[in-house]
């Protein structure tokens, strides 16, 4: 949840100004996504969402998001839309903030997914997969094998405070990846970043996905581990099989995975969840006092590398089962 | 901001199923708010706030909140309407606690009110009390001149903490007010929070009026005093008498003070000030790290009692100028 900057009503006012949307008639600050604030925006004309970039959005990178949105969009994929301004801009300035307008998706996030949702999940991934296939835009994973070191090394002598041991492990399991991390699997664009708050439903039905701002070129099976530890571990961290199964098999049939990335799957998951262990470590031990949002906990993660570990073959995930 | 409880996705469809409204096809968490957890719910039929009441809020208190919001809707006042299930019941359960579903308001709350909104609170919050002078429910106020001294009580030996000398000059400041507390003034409902936050305008109109949850019946000129501190000091606690001139007047042509009210306007100024100071300092220093809140400063209200210590006269506010 996350408001980070007040919008005075006669800079908004000026903003809505810019754009064949009508006035203001409700304006509120959405108590979700952590990295910008988002703020549900109500004119005589529709709703819409208005994003406000923070911290560790690249002003460089929102041409590529932007493209990326229109670009999915006209392939059929629901995502937010851009709108431009009376002089044909997409990106502009709020609070001293970049800032852009979107369409507003209906729909809403599931806190508990089921099955069915997980299922939802696989053909929506591979759609979106395939759907970004000729996406031309660049951008490289900066949260990929090679940035985990530097973020896990800034915080390593804090980790065992978290947890006894949790620096060595952590350490260990961080060359084991660099080692092993796979070379030459199919790439594309990923979403990186597909967790339950970032899909919208309708019944078991998707109607749209949001906040693509870790998008980014990368393997696309990498993508589909990403939501295997988002989507198919329960409450107490173990892992769900009928809910792998669902997103596996589901993303399977609409792109048909090879034999490289499969036998890749479980260093790709152990290798996804490092990824936002490190993160979540990094945010727990750097979190200021009073601060807006609650920070996640990193041992949800450590425990999925944990597993992870113990996996031998994709099957053990669901797939092909 | 605040929301404190997530809303299970299976737990909301239930809780909508109980209402006529259609199914849900949007539901975000408002970040505005900080005593209960507040959601925009779009059905099929209409967009509505939910309200989950957390600490702070009695549930005793809620049929006088419930009833007084249905009252004053009857009289014109446009305040949020209580919606009433398919059983007829407003008041009703979701994670294991009291809820209530709302109409939506339109409007936008402004962050920097200037003169024209001063001068518009003053003739709703007079048109306010009108229209519930005849509300038959009771709730006393809590936190008037009997209730400060318990809170600060609590925290005032880490008073000096916050600025030093702190403790002492309130607890001077306390003593003072209870001695010289005005009695017998006349009373009625009051809402007692009506912060900028609180009153949704469309353009320099007053849409609507919220978050009744401290209504009370006390003094009507209190409330008013309560305004007077909310609205028209500036960032740098300086009085901004032409905004209080704009307040107190629109006020008086639409419920004219009479004189004994005029005379205890720089007390109620004071004891209104003390009202927020109190609360914002056990709120500081009561603080858990890491809470979604930012706790708001106490000094800004100990600033403007400073200021109406120095106030002879209620002309010095701007009434009758």
């Amino acid at each position: 949840m996350a408001v980070y900057t007040e919008v005075p009503d006669e800079e908004l006012n000026r903003f809505v100004a810019d754009y064949d949307i009508g006035t203001a008639v409700s304006f509120k600050g959405i108590a979700e996504g952590v990295e910008n604030s988002n703020f549900l925006l109500k004119t005589t004309e529709g709703v819409f969402v208005l994003t406000l970039y923070e911290r560790r959005v690249d002003p460089a990178d929102l041409p590529f998001f932007i493209g990326l949105l229109e670009h999915l969009a006209a392939r059929g994929v629901t995502c937010p839309q851009p709108l431009r301004d009376r002089g044909g801009n997409v990106l502009k300035t709020l609070c001293r903030r970049p800032a852009a307008l979107m369409t507003f998706l209906e729909g809403v996030w599931v806190r508990r997914p089921t099955v069915e949702h997980c299922q939802a999940l696989g053909g929506a991934l591979a759609s979106l997969h395939e759907a970004a296939a000729d996406y031309d835009g660049r951008r490289a994973n900066a949260l990929s094998v090679d940035g985990w070191r530097p973020i896990f090394a800034a915080v390593a002598d804090r980790a065992d405070s978290v947890a006894p041991g949790l620096s060595a492990e952590m350490e260990t399991e961080i060359s084991f990846l660099e080692t092993h991390w796979p070379q030459d699997l199919p790439g594309g664009i990923i979403h990186a970043d597909l967790f339950p708050d970032n899909v919208f439903f309708l019944g078991n039905t998707i109607s749209g996905l949001i906040d693509f701002y870790f998008a980014c070129r990368d393997m696309l099976a990498y993508d589909l581990a990403i939501c295997l530890n988002a989507w198919c571990f329960e409450p107490d961290m173990s892992f769900n099989l009928t809910k792998g199964r669902a997103l596996m098999n589901a993303y399977a049939r609409r792109r048909p995975l090879g034999e490289a990335e499969i036998a890749a799957l479980p260093i790709l998951a152990r290798g996804a969840a490092m990824r936002f262990f490190v993160t979540r470590l990094y945010d727990l031990v750097n979190h200021p006092p009073g601060a807006f949002v609650r920070p996640k906990d990193p041992m949800e993660y450590a425990k999925r590398i944990r597993f992870h570990r113990s996996v031998t073959n994709a099957r053990e995930y669901g797939l092909g089962l």
